[in-house]
């Protein structure tokens, strides 16, 4: 087993083992990556006020989430084209899942198809769907994940165009020939990029009236993935979407978006209890999922991290990856003083750090023959 | 075609074609540099809340300007000398702005002529104008700009001192003999340093009254560049101003002048609607239009990233840089939820991200023996 | 006699002298360190607006705590272990405690047993207790505290669960053989991990109601330590608790916990003079004290430069850490206006800077190609 | 002459010159230097929002202080012992002050005797006044002021006791024998430390009522140097001090207080023109000199930077450096609107930013594992 003490560690191992390219495709963001160093870093500025004197001999991190009993609330956040990181792919992460008994989501853009994934391992699982432009592939789509068992679907809301990865451009990336895309029947050519396939694009015309046209053909609960505009999660709710994931793409579309962390607490304030939130983008610690439930999410979505453990280490390393977050947020309830999900709330953040604080500048007041210390 | 994938790094392939002294002239602000890295980091400090589940299939970023219209809300700014980047100087730019379909705005400093530069390509076209403190050669200006069709008159009111440019201090800069300044008719000699021809010099008494003397000779409509207090946005307005550019001259005159994204807002507010409203500094992401439109301005003027394209490449290069501006709006505009620019408003700005937060201080508080992680 | 001349300059003579292992259990935090890094950096961003023209010819430091005098408002924290530092461990800190006249807080885990501590040295002392599963062996040990003379009983509340204590988990931390619990007649032989024995453990179900059967053993004053939200302050006092010591646990329990110092007002504020309230966590400089000292404290607690003094040169380097720490309060009240510790208040910290700001932001809005000077 | 074109790049040819232990006794500030690096940044984090389209042809820099009329709102700090960095000393700088027209302050530790100084150059003067324990020896002093025509008495209020000089006790500093105090008629011995003679110490017990004493005594007008505290500001002018300048002793004595720029404005504020305010501490730009005095000031004092000048270049350096802050701020003014000094007003801080902002973090949120950019 690996020699890494916690999620970042993970990193560097899967770093040795993926070719540059690859690497750069999981890792980057968009444009100048602000939103994804800002999505890690936001979390880290919140301070926490523990609670003391309580009885933690006994904390339980057991949730719900959709009314569905997990072990933790951590969910496995869609990502595509696994088994470029290890043969396995979504099916190593399956079972990693099912064994910390936790909510894998699923990304349309898969490796190993639904079903494949679905006979890989029981367990929660929920299907991240992208809108694409023909609604009978789109319906399709739709109903095998209904009948493989999958309990929500996730709708992508906000990658209606590529981001700018520049990292990708600068690499000319291109996935090996036999690169698949289990969902859509595709396998890659030898000179096909498969991120040109246009018929496997999501709609760009995707708008509110689209949602009810899925929630017209679907007996899932509806989940939004991609909102930080409070007014629009109220909205979605509205419309009757039972879960709404805070999110900007992993910082992989519009560059400069707001972190999720600072998001979050309108959105939740909005929401109001009339659907759950989840959050994801930068979560690296136990303390940092304390913080998303302390500001109203009701479970956190983790991407990055699970693919290094996946690069690293196949199924092991997911798994690990899961262990330390859990365990992780084991020691952060205790010694915040909530030994039950139920009790961490508001009162946790420290006065004057509600994560929508004003935003900070870069120190471009240093002078050239100004000493800095 | 250069490998540049986005405006910065157009920065490095120019560096590499000039003269350091060159290079730096075109680069370089006044004294410490302050405003010149604020104008950039202020764009990159405000964090955008996009809206999702709007049908961007089809993204429209032409606009109007002072009536006009444009295929995108960019000019180019006025730069002096551009032959010293490029032979073809200000000529190539035209060319790139037609093909563009944007608004050149040309200096009183050009290398070529205003009727050079209008021979050379169709397409709108703006005089950027230096009040001389010869009222008759500045007339005489006036009147060949309106006959050579250009269809505004950008006045500069924020330069009647040069900045403490260090850089060409240090440099002891010369332009060589034969540098052109095309309006003025005149060609360096060999001994001639061309800044210090003070019949050319900006005339330092310039006021609100030589505004009203400006109007009564020219049917131009007019437009003042170098306003950041927002009360004289208003002053302006009312004395018939079509409309104003913030600006601090590319952070070339006073050093630690507010940086134009934290005054435009300001601006914006006060004039409300009474006059168009533009900025430049520090342009260099599709997201910084975005944010210069959500904020109140009109439209934005592109500078140094046009000279670096014009060094590295010619016409090409400038046309190059246009492109990646336009593509990286689209992409902006369709992740932003915004498919024509007049959805564009203040709702984008995350809350509290307005533009004109508190200062931010340099980490002074860093102390010798204190980790810094 | 060393060179060093300040507090910080002693953790480099101790790192010689010591195994990186130990260093670093000494030196390290919990996870990011981000409050361990927070704890000193907090108190050095306040700012001080000094009194003048008041006669300071005579500095007087002597105050006093629950009722006894001490020469400064400064006590020497509970740590552990002090004998893997110098083999004369609490002793040691014992003597140079009684040298100054000040508190020594012993730990439950010190190497020496209570009563060699108390052999070793006069002075006021009090007991810091971790309080057991097994309650017996509690009282056994708030007993023997009472018959050894300790002061006070300083229950610690923050540590229901160990830190990520990452530092020695890379290092796999081993003590030597013969590690001594002087406290637990505890002699570790050569294949336990000191560390292991859950034995002596503090107990996770440690809650108010635990308070009020400690309270019913002894006659002793209690001081909770490990309080940062200003209601459980309170809620202390009205539970007969005499004195709250704000604490993090020094950085190496709850990562992200808020810096003492930003907590440490409005614990203050709400006990409101009802019970004396003491700070550690960062205290480096005189001026660290004087702040703590004007934001609310009666007095600080210092650990980590103790230990450094102890490393480098025994009871002397101790007693160096002292007499410095002694000097530049009473230089630091001289140069404030404050000749006595009662006219120390609110009034010196500067107008905005009360210690509990908003969070600031790493720059992450800074950008590849943006230069920062 | 030299090629320092502004004044940060005279430290480095001064550098060049001293000895480094007479550098750092220069150069240095008390405990960690931050309020010696904050002085110069608060300056640097301030934003102007200049004026447009003033007449500017002609900028006056003339300014009356106490009633006498100067060609600039800048003076000369008073800084000891100007003979170790210039054979001519303080002579030097009187030279370079009667030049440029501004006032020389001169201090009671200085090389050459008052009267000496007063003989090498016509031109404005005030004493810098260190109040001793021997009145009958501070009565003296004070007469031989007046006597020579200096024109107002400058008391240093906040130097009670030595700040924490590190840089000189490592330096282990000792200045060589022969190094003259003339206004206290000594020469130091091969043996003797100078700093250490202790009847030249600043009387610690110096109070409110010892100002009552000193206006006894003398006819001059008398300027209290070394506020921060506004009431306290407010208080000397109810005692009738004519001016006050704000100041902390350019960061040699309490370290933390806070940066002369951030306490100007309420200074100014609570005076409200009832004296004259003047600010020392970090200004090194023309710019910050528009800013002091838009703040309230009615001039500025400058010392290191003539220190710089005197080491490098003897008379002509200070004059240089007089040239350069003279020339710096007219174009200062000039870029602002503001052609006379009277003209300079609040109106010039950019909203937000007017100097008293909250703290700054340093950056402590970075996370080991964070990509910063």
């Amino acid at each position: 087993m690996s020699s890494a003490v916690n999620l970042r560690e993970f990193e560097a191992l899967a770093r040795e083992r993926l070719s540059p390219s690859i690497y750069d495709w999981c890792a980057g963001g968009t444009a100048d990556e602000i939103t994804l160093r800002e999505n890690e870093a936001a979390w880290s500025r919140i301070r926490l006020c523990p609670r003391v004197l309580v009885d933690v001999s006994a904390c339980n991190l057991g949730t719900t989430i959709l009314g569905r009993s997990v072990a933790m609330p951590v969910m496995i956040a869609p990502c595509g084209k696994n088994a470029l990181l290890h043969p396995e792919g979504e099916r190593a992460v399956a079972r990693a899942a099912e064994a910390a008994g936790v909510i894998q989501v699923l990304s349309t853009a898969s490796s190993f198809s639904l079903e494949e994934v679905a006979a890989a391992a029981a367990g929660p699982r929920w299907f991240q769907l992208y809108f694409f432009r023909d609604r009978a592939a789109t319906r399709a789509l739709v109903e095998r994940a209904e009948a493989a068992g999958y309990a929500a679907l996730c709708l992508t809301v906000d990658a209606p165009s590529d981001g700018l990865r520049e990292r990708d451009t600068r690499n000319r990336l291109r996935f090996p020939a036999g690169t698949r895309l289990g969902n859509l029947g595709h396998v890659a050519g030898a000179d096909e990029h498969i991120s040109e396939l246009s018929r496997f694009d999501p709609d760009p015309s995707l708008d509110w009236a689209s949602l009810d046209w899925l929630r017209g053909i679907t007996r899932l609960p509806l989940v939004l993935k991609g909102i930080l505009a409070a007014e629009e999660a109220g909205l979605a709710v509205d419309r009757g979407v039972k879960g709404v994931v805070v999110s900007n793409h992993g910082g992989r579309e519009l560059d400069t978006a707001v972190a999720t962390c600072e998001a979050l607490g309108r959105v939740a304030e909005t929401v109001s209890g009339r659907a759950e939130i989840y959050v994801d983008g930068g979560i690296r610690r136990g303390t940092d999922v304390l913080k998303a439930l302390a500001l109203g999410a009701r479970a956190v979505l983790v991407g990055r991290p699970c693919l290094w453990g996946l690069a690293a280490e196949g199924e092991a390393g997911v798994r690990r990856i899961l262990e330390l977050l859990c365990e992780e947020l084991r020691v952060s309830m205790a010694l915040a003083g909530c030994p039950r999900i139920g009790e961490i709330s508001r009162r946790l953040i420290a006065p004057g750090f509600a994560g929508w604080a004003l935003p900070q500048s870069k120190p471009a007041a240093q002078v050239a023959g100004v000493p800095n210390g």
